[in-house]
């Protein structure tokens, strides 16, 4: 299989991009910058550019199998801010995109979706895909309209798609700046000595996917002949203030966390049911919350050391 | 009350001109072209432009406490041509006027979004505001994110909409190019004596609603206090063939239908659940479809005589 991975140098497309090398697949990575995390990889085809440039995206695309679509220009808490500036980098590139496989004939795409935004405040939990879809931030609302969108070409011109409803993916070479990940930025807070930030009273509850068996389902997406929207999460529920015991626990660190108040974009609780996606894809996340943090602070200490010695 | 109505010369927008003016509101009209069914109305303020030109929309909306917008640059059957344009010239706009709205204080929206579009191929019927919005058309791909947007603006910036999913409208002024308004359409190939086309076997339910009642719902929606969507239709399904039957009757000719093969982008069958609208819009279409066409036919006739007339 040949697989162009749109954001393969990101931190869920990096892992993406290991994990389907170990399977044997060809791996073609399309991004806006050049590796981050290591060398780039042998093997690896890599095509540099902006999502806008529809001449390299359609370079990129010819031959491919199956397109791992992870490229998204805004995150949940900044895309309130330019509405536009969402719908135009991440719609209207992505109706282009599909369009280009429609006209190459590219088969099949797997989509990462946002099972923390699209189903808006949720009217029960553990939530199903088949949930009233309310979004309340313009990630939120255009990640609905990809969906739809992905959707519409398959009825129309048979493109095979499935679109991931990821939850809160965390893991080694996830990004700390405080704008998306909660557990990237507070273990990038232990490792500099500054506060962890709690947003309102810590009460809210998110589903922390692992990013190893996040990569692990879009591979089984990938090779499935399954179509539709599917949850990705871990399906347990954990609060901000559970979360910061699991790190206190697991680094040894005392912490005292500092409250601010709450954010309108927030979602309070999301935990989202998996029934569908164990069925169909025959996929189940592996990695406990605790073993995951503590894998997450120990590559993150390995991250620090390599700095360490780059600088030394 | 001061009301803008965007696309107010166009078919459903005049109708509604002349409610809000039945009803003693002062109007704007926003529109790219001139009034095209009578001379311009005195005490209508008149802007031409595009919606796009977020200038004039600016000037437009200055001082207005309710904003009424009906402007669409595409219809259902042809969005999916160009989804892109469809994505530039609605969604877009709507969300720069939105913005507009939030800096100049406008209190008030109520928009019009399409209950034959949005909930796609329906689970079951009549359909209510809650059932799942699955559209197959980018027409109501982009109608259910504007609808997502105009929540969006209301919970950050307090601005009140009313969306309004109206089902089939038809009467007087309805364009009859055959892209939209299967009423308009049939009753200019009578006139003109061209053959009547069925796309399909004619068993394609629609939810026919009067432009008298669409109009009157819209100033109701205006007036009132409920924020949110409401379908708009007259609740009760009639298929083509039913239609063709009354169209007979009503016009005195004997139709023969040429049946041509189904349109991908047709929604089998649609009838709107009125409850909540009724209910809480205090409103109920009063125009039976019998009555409707009898009336459209006339005024069909009283425009055809006013072109010879002119052509004299």
């Amino acid at each position: 299989m040949k697989a162009l991975v749109l954001g393969g140098n990101g931190f869920i497309g990096s892992h993406l991009v290991d994990q389907l090398i170990q399977h044997g697949h060809r791996v073609r990575v399309f991004d806006r910058g050049p590796e981050k995390y290591r060398s780039p990889l042998k093997n690896v085809e890599y095509f540099s550019g902006e999502f806008n440039d529809i001449a390299l995206v359609a370079e990129a695309l010819n031959g491919v199998d199956i397109v791992y679509h992870l490229i998204s220009t805004t995150v949940p808490s900044t895309s309130n801010m330019d509405p536009v500036g969402d719908i135009n980098g991440n719609l209207i590139n992505t109706v282009k995109l599909l369009d280009l496989m429609r006209q190459q004939g590219t088969p099949r795409i797997v989509y990462l979706s946002s099972g923390g935004t699209v189903y808006g405040i949720p009217d029960y939990s553990p939530i199903p895909e088949t949930h009233p879809l309310r979004p309340i931030s313009s990630y939120g609302i255009v990640k609905v309209a990809i969906e739809n969108y992905l959707n519409m070409f398959h009825e129309l011109h048979g493109i095979e798609f499935i679109a991931l409803r990821a939850s809160n993916p965390y893991g080694a070479r996830q990004g700390h700046t405080g704008l998306q990940g909660v557990i990237g930025t507070y273990i990038n807070c232990l490792n500099e000595g500054s506060p962890i930030e709690v947003w309102g009273t810590g009460e809210v509850v998110r589903d922390f996917i692992h990013v190893d068996d996040l990569a692990q389902l879009c591979v089984q997406a990938g090779l499935s002949e399954s179509i539709g929207v599917f949850n990705a999460g871990f399906g347990r529920g954990v609060s901000i203030l559970e979360l910061i015991d699991i790190l206190s626990e697991c680094s040894g660190i005392d912490i005292n966390p500092v409250f601010k108040s709450g954010r309108v974009f927030d979602v309070p609780h999301v935990v989202l049911d998996l029934e569908k996606t164990k069925r169909e894809l025959n996929w189940t996340p592996k990695i406990l919350l605790r073993e995951g943090i503590a894998r997450t602070l120990e590559s993150a200490n390995t991250e620090n050391n390599d700095r360490s010695d780059l600088a030394a």
